[in-house]
């Protein structure tokens, strides 16, 4: 495929300057429409070592306006990004809407390079493209452009090039030992092909150029950089895709949920001195091991979230976890993809992340509320499997709790804390608007737990009629999925 | 001092139990009151290693809700964090408003370890806490609380202990050889009890407390930090203080700068490929030995700080540099100290950050506009000078730019933007708006030019009337100062 890239056609100098004016017009223009419009671009630039791809991105830079454009490259080694899981880096680096970054090093560097040293089957290979393809469709959905380039240029011109030029480069990471003159050029380029070939979507396609003529390489790039921008219309968001979801193990329901259960205070007693003690050793055995623990809690309404996640942070040094409260989005949240604001609290590895509310909010209250639009909602359960993949890939223990009560129950406290003085700050109009709501509201919980209790990540429904039982299911849980990752490991 | 610390006096588990009640009470409410009232708590917790610090932590977070606390520790190395000004490591986990931040490492950790060492002369120990007081300052008048505790145990109680509890221990960072078995303790000591006096402030007070009996220790913090909270009305939000400010190596004023500076256009050809072609140089030997350029463009509306940028941008490579635009603040930046939203953009060493508007907009825009009140940007003086002694310290070399133009040439490119289509975008009536106003901008920028431009951090007042000759003079200063920086290195 890559030896079948048209060949480039050399510019003189004039004819540059020539195309170079309304290119620019365009660009400029494309980026400040784009601007208004609140879309994000995501420019990939790769391709053969030194073919140029530094030099493209500065005439990007140089022809655009820089003020809105990042330009991104992963020299230097993070130990804060080593330690969490892969695509947080990638994350932590997407563009606000309304900007355009510039990937030099992306989430292709790591795949090519395992697959040219060899450490990949072929099936791993496969699978790592599919990561991919879904990341780059799930931000294309989320209003996205994305542009990606492969800069070609041949065997030949490039072992002359990178002679001539070796002790003149300033840039530290073309690499010392190109694979042009280490013998690995056809490897890089099959592998590269296929790379290629199993990412290129409707929503990112790959234009790949010839490089070789300077002026020829910036001039193509840059209109199939504006062109991509001035499509952007046409771009698929919205559209209604088929996501298959991995079927769930055990599909449950709140139906299922037994909520006559309750446990003693004298057996709650020991029973929460006993699980108290196994978490606290057990989170310092998993900040020894590097392994992390993202545990997840929803639930109704007055069901108890806050009293169960006191049971579990009283028993964790709090140096080893961080619980990230979520209500309505900020501002700078509201400029990425829903999934943005739940990556920035992904804490190093080793450690526990607590979710009061999560990701979960957008098949739940989004949908009910209609905070997110109906292909939003539904596409958020692909969106959810492929973030939990990312977390489960790093070795995390994920677990993931609906607290369930009544609706008998729930009234008895929403009237508990409208009685009770220093209670009644915790209920407002808002509890009260939701539970008129408890059958739509019943209806996504029914449908989040058949579409996302998998197997590496199921739901526990707790019974929360009675908090006691409650608190010793979830803390039992948290210890016992735990165990059962370590003997797996 | 610390041998002065009255002995606690150790509680039975009754007497814990009955005092625990009311003081949790009091706790949660302060911490509701303050929670309400947008007001940020920083809690740290020093003492002799060992005291059961982290155990107090635990205690409070137990006491208080959770939702709302986050426990800093500074155990795993960061090389993100290394590679920074060493106080932004603190910036990025300052609790937002409303929020407590515990710190259980803090700025007082690696002061203090040097001093252990031997490797700080009395002055840099005395300047050390000099700058921890300012900075405990800014925050305090910014609206924190700042609570410090020093947790003390005798000797002999420690060795004992700490011999006992060998093995025992699950925390990886109990020093493997405390200064007690060292024969280190009375230095150890001796420092504690100095940076102890030295940073102990009207807006930030250590309270020293035995630690022996761990009932007295938790319940003791606990009305302390109890107290604090309750007590913040009383706190110095506004006060006003005498600020010492560097006199300015030479002071200048928009009077001085001679606006009929032209350059002829052949001349700026020659001149810019010139200074481009130097500043690019630069920026890779900066890159190679790992010093920042911290660059601030401030100047009139339409003064031509976009179109210099853009010089400046074009000549470095992307891969270098980070363009931060400011206009007003985002609600997540509105949550911290003005100063934080300057401190997130700064980037690891090597790199230019080039700051388009800056931190000076606290006494240009938000003084003349009112945006701040009249004690907020008469302090920002003093506060922006540390703020930059932070980036000096890092070897980083730091330039400022007034692009100054005649009121009749802003007039003359207003009404060129007016009438030109693509131009258009750039006027808006806020900028017409400030115009009027610009006699009051003219005294805010004489006030910061004489109160902020130090030696090592002067301003350069830039001749814009005419376009090329500032932006001549702009890459030329740039090159210059790193330059001259290097020479000094």
């Amino acid at each position: 495929m890559l030896d079948a890239i048209p060949p480039g056609n050399p510019l003189s100098g004039d004819e540059f300057d020539e195309l170079e004016l309304p290119l620019r017009m365009d660009l400029l223009a494309a980026q400040q429409s784009l601007a208004a419009a609140n879309r994000a671009t995501i420019l990939i630039i790769a391709g053969v070592d030194g073919a140029g791809k530094g030099a493209l991105a500065q005439r990007l830079c140089e022809w655009m306006d820089p003020r809105g454009i990042e330009t991104n490259t992963f020299w230097e080694r993070s130990d804060e990004e080593d330690s969490r899981p892969y695509f947080w880096r990638f994350w932590r680096r997407l563009p606000p809407r309304g900007e355009i970054g510039i990937f030099l090093g992306s989430w292709y560097t790591r795949l090519g390079r395992k697959a040219m040293s060899g450490e990949l089957t072929d099936g791993e290979f496969a699978e790592g493209c599919q990561r991919i393809w879904e990341f780059e469709r799930m931000l294309a959905e989320d209003g996205a452009i994305i542009i990606k380039l492969w800069l070609q240029v041949g065997r030949d011109a490039r072992r002359q090039q990178l002679q001539e030029r070796a002790g003149k480069q300033q840039n530290p990471r073309v690499t010392d030992r190109p694979y042009e003159l280490q013998g690995d050029y056809d490897l890089s380029q099959n592998i590269a092909s296929e790379m290629i070939q199993r990412t290129n979507s409707l929503y990112a396609s790959w234009h790949l150029l010839d490089a070789e003529d300077k002026r020829y390489r910036d001039i193509t790039a840059g209109r199939v950089v504006a062109g991509a921008m001035q499509r952007h219309e046409l771009s698929v968001v919205g559209n209604q895709i088929d996501h298959a979801v991995e079927k769930p193990s055990t599909p449950s329901s709140l139906a299922d949920v037994d909520l006559s259960r309750v446990l003693a205070k004298d057996d709650y007693k020991d029973q929460l001195s006993k699980w108290q003690r196994r978490l606290q050793d057990l989170a310092w055995q998993r900040y020894r091991e590097g392994r992390s623990l993202i545990a997840v809690f929803e639930g109704w309404d007055a069901a108890g979230k806050g009293s169960s996640l006191r049971r579990v942070t009283n028993a964790v040094d709090p140096r080893l976890y961080h619980l990230a409260r979520y209500a309505a989005p900020s501002d700078e949240e509201l400029k990425y993809h829903y999934l943005w604001r739940f990556w920035r609290h992904i804490q190093r590895d080793g450690r526990f992340t607590l979710f009061d509310r999560s990701w979960y909010g957008r098949v739940l209250v989004e949908r009910v509320e209609g905070f997110a639009a109906e292909n939003e909602w539904q596409r958020a359960y692909y969106e959810i499997a492929e973030f939990e993949r990312q977390l489960l890939d790093n070795e995390s223990t994920l677990c993931k709790f609906w607290i369930h009560i009544s609706k008998d129950e729930q009234l008895k406290r929403f009237q508990e804390r409208e009685s009770t003085p220093h209670k009644r700050y915790k209920i407002t109009q808002d509890d009260w608007r939701n539970r008129e709501k408890w059958s739509d509201y019943e209806t996504a919980v029914n449908d989040m737990l058949a579409a996302t209790s998998t197997r590496a990540a199921p739901w526990t429904l707790i019974a929360g009629n009675d908090k006691r039982y409650a608190r010793i299911q979830i803390l039992k849980t948290l210890c016992q999925a735990m165990a059962d990752d370590s003997n797996e490991g």
